[in-house]
Formats: C-alpha cells, sequence, structure tokens
C-alpha cells in the first residue's frame, strides 16, 4: 500500500466493493438514487464468546467522509473498467455524477468506547440510497477491525486484574493500518501504552521500549551490555535477561542495578520473554528482593492473550507488566468481527417509509426492520437493560421491551427509569456535528461505561446476561414482516 | 489511521518499535553504531501446516526505505519524549544525527513470488547496525503479512483446482492496509481478482462485483430488482439469488436470462452466497442447463476457507467461481506469520566477522550464524533441494549440505547440479538497483515456481518433505558457536 499512496493523491475513496458502484450506477439509471433509506452497521454475535464489544473506528470513519471525493484519478479509472461485451462499465455522465457527488446524509453513531451489545446499531446512516450503498464497505472495514482490537484488550487488561498491559504488536501486525489503528484500539480498550513509536505520534499514546536481544548480542557478553546502556540511559532501565540464560540475567541486572543506585538511579525491570513465566518470574522476583529491589518491575511477553495471563494470575506468578503483541492486534483466535450493514427501510412514492426485512433460514441472520436507536436504561447503581427501538414509532416513556429470542420474556418501563440513547448525531444533512473526543478521554469513558455494568458481565468464560430488546411495537412490526415474507416465498 | 495521515506529511519512518530507536540511540553513544552487522528477516514454521510460503511485500517495503526519513515534526516528536526522571529520552544532536541519516547498506531480498521455506532468510540487511535496527520492525511488518496471504491464497486457489478464485475480503479485513495489501497478495498468490476497487486502482488487479441483497431489497421484488439491473448492465449480470429462496431465485434469474438472451446478452452467472452450498449448486446447474444456460456461471460465497473448498469439490457441487473473503484476507486460521528478524554476525575491531547466534531451549528457535544465501538445485524437471550457505565461505561447486534437524542425512552436489541463488541485490550502499516486476509478473512468477516443486508439496494437508540443509562449513560453525554458548551459559 505504501508503494502507491504517493501516486494517488491520498483519495482513497474507491475503498469499497465493485458491486457498490455497480448497485449505485443501477440506481442511479433507474432514477432511485435519491430514495431515501436507511442502513445499520451492528454485529450478530459477540467474539471469544464473551458478553458485549467495545465501539470503536468513528473516529477514523469520520477522517474518510470529510475527505469523501472522486477525484479526477479516481473518475479516469472508473472510465477505464469494462463490462464482459468490452464496452465501458459506466457511461461518462454518470462518472461526472460520482465526481460532483457530496455527502449529504445523516449519520449517527454510537460514541468509540462504549459498550455494545449483538443487534444493536453501531452506525445508522439515513440518505439517498446511493449515498449509504457507496460508504457501506468502508464502514464495515473500519469499525469492524478497530471494534474487534478493542474488544479484545479489554478481556486482557480484565485478565491482567489492573497490571499494566503494553501493546508489542507492530512486528506480526496484519499491515501498517493493521498495526496503527490496532494500537489505538488497544489503547482505548485498556492498554497503557505501545511500542509502536508512529503510533504514538500519530494518537498521542504513551509509547514504551528499551532494547531487544540484539542489543545483548551486539556486546561481547550481557554484562557488559546492561553496563553500557545503564551508562547512556539511566533513566530507562528495563533489561531483557534472557539472552543466554534467565537467572544468570537476573543476576548480571542486578549487579548493574546497584551501580544505577550508587548514582541516584532506579533499576526500572527486567524483562522476561521466553521460557516458564510463571517459574521464571517467581524466582527473579526472588532475587531482586533479596537485592533489595523491590521495586525494580517484572516485564513479561512471549505470546501472551487473556487466558495465559489469568492462568499465570492463578499460579501467583509475580509479574507487574503484561507485554502483548501478535495476540492482541491480530486478534488470534477470532481475527475478524462479523459485523454487517443492512438496509432497513426505504421511503415509497407518498414518502412513506416502507421498512424492510431480509429473512434467513438462521434466525441470528434476520435483519431488523425500522430506523433504530439503542435506549439504556439504568439506576444509580448500574446498566438495567438495553431497548432497540424505532424513532419513527412514538415511544411513552411507559413502554414494553420484548426478548427476540424468547417472546414470552417482557420487561416494563414505568416512566421513571433513567436511561440514555446511545446513538448520537455524527453528521446531519452532510453537515458534521461531532467532534470526537480526545483519546485519553475515548479511553477513560470506556472504563467508566464497563464499570456501570455488573461486573459478572466482564467475566472471560460463560459471562453473565445482560438483558437486550426489542420495544414492543418494533418488535410487532418485525414479526409481522416475518411472516409475510415466508409465507410470499 | 486515515485521520491522522494528513496531518504528518505522511513520513511513516518512525513505524518502528521504541526499543529500535533507544538501541540506536545507545549505539550511537557507544560509538558503536556504524559497525557492520548482518541481520536476516525469515520464518520458523509454515502456516496452515503446509510446506512453503510465498515471498510477498518487497515492493511495500522498497517504497518505506525509498522515503525513509526522520522529518523535522519526527525529530519534534522524539524530542518530546521523556525517561522516568522526566528528562529528555534523547539528545538534541542524537536527534539532528536521525535527522541527517540516509539508509546506506545493503539489502538483498528473495523476489516476491518465490516459494520459501522455514528459515531460509527471505531479507538480508548489511550495513551498521543503527540502520539494521532502524528497519527490523517495519521489514517485519510487511513482509510477515503479505507473506502469509500470498501463502493462504496459494492454499485457496490449490483446492479450486484451477477454477476462478475472487478477493471478496474488504468489509472484515484487518484495516485498509488489511484489506489493500490482502488484496495484492492474493493477487499474486492466484486469485483472479478482488471486489476491492482501490486495489484495483493502485495494483491493476481486475475488479469483479454486480449486486448484494440490498439492490433485491429496494424493489418490489426480486424479479423487478432483476430485470432493471439487467435493463442497465446487461453487460454484467451475475444474479444474487438467495434473498428470499435460492431456487426460486434461479428461476427468476432464468426468466430474465431469456430477455437478455434476446437482446444479444449472456446471463453470465448467478451467486449463491448462504445454505448448503453443495445442494443448491447442483439444484441450481440443473435448473440452469435445463432452460439452456449452460454457460451460466455458478459463483459462490459465504466464509470459503481451503477445507470447504475441497469438501465441496468432494462433493461434487457445481461451482465454478469461488469468492472468498474473510478467511484469506484475514488468514482466519493462522492471522500471523512468525517471521523474526536476528542479528548473524558483526565486525570486530580487526574488521573480520563476529559471527552470532542466540541459543534457545527450544531447538526451533537457535538462529543461523552468517552472511547468509540460499541455493536451489534443480534439474529439467523440477526444483531438488535448497542449500543454506554462508557467502564468506568460498562454497566450491562441489560441496555438502547437512540436515539441520539431523545431522546424519547429508546430500553432495557434484558440481554439475544447476543451481541459482535466491536472494537478489535490491540495494547496495544505499542505492536501488532492483525493479520490482509488474504483478502480472510476479503472479505468474509465482505459479510457475510453485509448479516447479513436485505437486505433492502443495497438498493441503501433510505435504510432502522438501529437503533444505546447510553448507557443511555454515553447519559446522552453526555448531560449534551453539556448543560455545552453552558451555559458557
Amino acid at each position: 500500500m505504501i508503494a502507491k499512496l504517493e501516486n494517488h493523491n491520498h483519495s482513497i475513496s474507491l475503498l469499497t466493493d465493485l458491486y457498490q458502484l455497480t448497485m449505485a450506477y443501477g440506481y442511479w439509471n433507474a432514477n432511485m438514487h435519491d430514495k431515501e433509506s436507511v442502513f445499520h452497521m451492528y454485529y450478530r454475535t459477540v467474539p471469544f464468546k464473551g458478553r458485549f464489544c467495545i465501539a470503536c473506528g468513528l473516529e477514523d470513519l469520520i477522517a474518510f467522509i470529510d475527505r469523501f471525493t472522486f477525484d479526477q484519478s479516481d473518475q479516469d479509472y472508473l472510465a477505464s473498467l469494462r463490462g464482459s461485451d468490452q464496452n465501458p462499465l459506466f457511461t461518462e455522465s454518470f462518472i461526472r455524477y460520482l465526481g460532483d457527488l457530496k455527502i449529504d446524509c445523516d449519520i449517527d453513531a454510537v460514541p468509540e468506547g462504549t459498550p455494545i451489545f449483538p443487534n444493536e446499531p453501531i452506525v445508522r446512516v439515513q440518505g439517498s440510497i446511493i449515498q449509504c450503498q457507496l460508504l457501506e464497505s468502508v464502514i464495515l472495514n473500519i469499525i469492524n477491525f478497530q471494534t474487534l482490537i478493542a474488544t479484545k484488550a479489554v478481556r486482557i487488561c480484565h485478565a491482567a486484574q489492573g497490571d499494566e498491559v503494553l501493546e508489542f504488536g507492530l512486528r506480526r501486525a496484519q499491515g501498517l493500518d493493521g498495526a496503527l489503528s490496532a494500537s489505538r484500539a488497544a489503547y482505548i480498550g485498556g492498554c497503557m501504552g505501545t511500542s509502536n513509536v508512529l503510533a504514538g505520534k500519530m494518537f498521542g499514546i504513551p509509547v514504551k521500549g528499551t532494547m531487544a536481544h540484539s542489543w545483548i548480542m551486539a556486546f561481547e557478553d550481557e554484562l557488559e551490555a546492561f553496563k553500557q546502556y545503564a551508562e547512556i540511559m539511566p533513566n530507562n532501565c528495563v533489561f531483557l535477561v534472557d539472552t543466554y540464560s534467565t537467572l544468570s540475567g537476573v543476576s548480571n541486572a542486578i549487579r548493574v542495578g546497584k551501580q544505577l543506585k550508587e548514582k541516584g538511579y532506579q533499576l526500572a525491570g527486567i524483562r522476561l520473554d521466553s521460557g516458564d513465566l510463571a517459574y521464571l518470574s517467581i524466582e527473579a522476583r526472588k532475587l531482586l528482593d533479596k537485592a533489595g529491589f523491590k521495586d525494580t518491575l517484572i516485564v513479561v511477553s512471549n505470546e501472551l492473550d487473556e487466558s495465559l495471563i489469568q492462568s499465570l494470575k492463578i499460579q501467583k506468578a509475580k509479574i507487574d507488566t503484561w507485554g502483548v503483541g501478535t495476540k492482541l492486534v491480530t486478534s488470534y483466535d477470532q481475527p475478524a468481527l462479523n459485523g454487517v450493514y443492512k438496509l432497513s427501510a426505504i421511503r415509497d412514492q407518498k414518502a412513506n417509509w416502507n421498512y424492510k426485512i431480509k429473512i434467513s433460514d438462521q434466525k441470528a441472520k434476520v435483519t431488523t426492520p425500522g430506523v433504530l436507536q439503542v435506549r439504556r436504561y439504568y439506576n444509580q447503581e448500574r446498566y438495567l437493560a438495553d431497548m432497540i427501538y424505532n424513532v419513527e414509532d412514538k415511544i411513552k416513556d411507559k413502554c414494553q421491551m420484548i426478548d427476540p429470542h424468547d417472546s414470552t420474556r417482557r420487561r416494563n418501563f414505568d416512566g421513571n427509569d433513567e436511561f440514555r440513547d446511545l446513538l448520537v448525531p455524527v453528521y446531519q444533512k452532510g453537515e458534521k456535528i461531532y467532534q470526537s473526543p480526545v483519546i485519553s478521554k475515548i479511553r477513560s469513558y470506556a472504563k467508566t461505561q464497563v464499570n456501570h455494568f455488573h461486573p459478572t458481565i466482564r467475566r472471560l468464560v460463560n459471562p453473565h446476561h445482560f438483558p437486550v430488546g426489542e420495544e414492543q411495537s418494533l418488535n410487532h412490526l418485525k414479526r409481522q414482516l416475518i411472516i409475510q415474507a415466508r409465507q410470499s416465498h
């Protein structure tokens, strides 16, 4: 991608699937392109067998939309595409139309850092159907990935029980953006910093790092390598001790640590990057404590994820800081979020909403019709339930929500319950009315939000249930449309 | 990432781990920074239990190196970093040194599309140790990911037995580059095209696409949706038939196909995106054939990977074109390649090579010393063996290679064997002397190369062995260094 960025004036508006453009061309030819429509982006099942995801990626999505325009090079490229008969796929007038196109739809989204449940809209796009389609692929690309990584980070930090977690994933990430966006999402999900310097520069994330094995190997022996490092950077000494033999590495670190102390500096930490981390951390701690280095931190790395961290915690490993790389930034055990983007309403010729549903043999794949919003109810202690509703229904304060998986399970809200709606306006008629918070705010917001749920929903395995339902009229509409659709096919 | 690209003048030279910079600072302070060193990037184990990988990513790596410079904003950022005592991490003079730094090392690499085996260097960097370190993280990021996806694509195309495979992964890829670089790598690995329009524009890959479910749902019924599409784009008709009920969708496609025929066009294809693809494709084929649409292709998509494709092939599913998305572009069952980058030699004060090794309790993690090259032997029919050797050893035509896993297994080359060396010069003293081939050439080169091995090494499960060994003197050097290292720790 780097190779080509410069030659394309950085227009990335063609980051879409070709079928969005052929459909756009179809709508335009059929003179349907300005029909007002509503699409929602949501995910169907929670990754990692968890209970919720952390919404992430909105800032990047806004950046994409802000710069959205098909420039001359995009238009030239589209004019070069051919159909099976070798005639142009698109007419010149359509390509000119695209060249003049400005995004002028309404976009609502859940703020980054918000915990969200399956089937709850994360992004809602309302506007001409052609624009809704042209944004689909990029919404999915950005939100799916960044939400996945923020969610993975929450799990990993949960397993670390408040210890510092650092993200070290650059070298195994899926490309540049796989690294950079992952560093940002991991920070939002609770990591304390990253090794990725460009992510630090771009996003204002703390960066961390000291030495690799190559530093040790570049000297005659390990002791000399530590000494030289301490001489030059006495204020950043975390010695990597496993190049030759971990516990003798710890002894060397202690020797140099004593010299640091004499000069008024601290041995900040040691890092273990291989071997049995439970055994080695416990033994290293004993050596450090015995030598008077009770404040020296033990940092570990080596293919860590939430289950390995949890296992090390159970074994009472003496670890202070967890460096997590590949398993976090690639979301190794589930490298994609199954987010989708579905049409749910389109205006008919009388400007009434024609609600749309896509049925499927798999119940989980049935879509929800309407212009959707999510209402999160809470009391002083915690969040109580989420109700998905159609904003076109005039929902009263007193209302009922129905469990879509079991319609006999219902919950009444009596009008005294406090709530807030999760989707907030981001663009109105194409005008941006939302400002992304600074990243530190997003990060602390995510933490506060997660803490507002009962702690048992954070459990890594078999987490506690949280009620998410459909407002009664929406549930009825959906049921009715499913029955209609099943009868006619 | 999009959000921040514009504000940073596109300098991405800080795409590195902080420890590369702290080590660089250390080498510079110790006046060791210009010591000539050699590092190799290679992978340790083959992903997907296969036998080989396809090298990929060199073009992007070259683009990174060509534009490598720490610009003013990079320098300002580095000056802002602080150690534990709140003093600057780096001195101004070091940052000025970085600002003036030009890459002037020798870089050799295996051309993109070349099949490579574990422990064979893919990239070799020889030059001042500071430069070798500053390139480490980005080499790993780019080559690991793109090699992984090209390799996955080869497997998927192998399972498809010559059928057309299309890459549809944008919506679930790991970010922008996770999509774009994956589209390119997938094409190199054998895919015929992508849905990703920007990848098509950037890399000259064929783009494919027609319609999604939303097109069907935007009309009163499916038949009307097909008719309208055929009216507008008669030269690009692949109808998605599963929105309501697949086989009645096929009947609707046939009705519109007949109208297309009357106008001199073809019903190019139908696409199945859900349900039992074996059953539905066989039944759809019958319907199409009976109606005289023998040339209409059946395209399928829906969470496909090489094992599902192989299973459908065994079931004699009637599928012509395979649309593969998430499982390909995220390399779902193994989302990271375990490539590493290791120091193997450093000049001592007398300018002799001091060979380096990193030992480990895990034999697979022991590194190989030397300035390495790979010699691939072949006869008229096929490739015979790969021999890793140290270019500093004056290897004679007659030589012996030793299996590093079993030193009793040896192979003699008598001087009559043909061979070529896999690593080719890319930069000499920082000057680029290599021009990346056009992508179509890389793609056909990859195919030819893979076909030069015995076909049994392509088998998806438990593939045939291919001999890779170490030249005798290298093997002895390595053994000797291991014994030395084990004795001294």
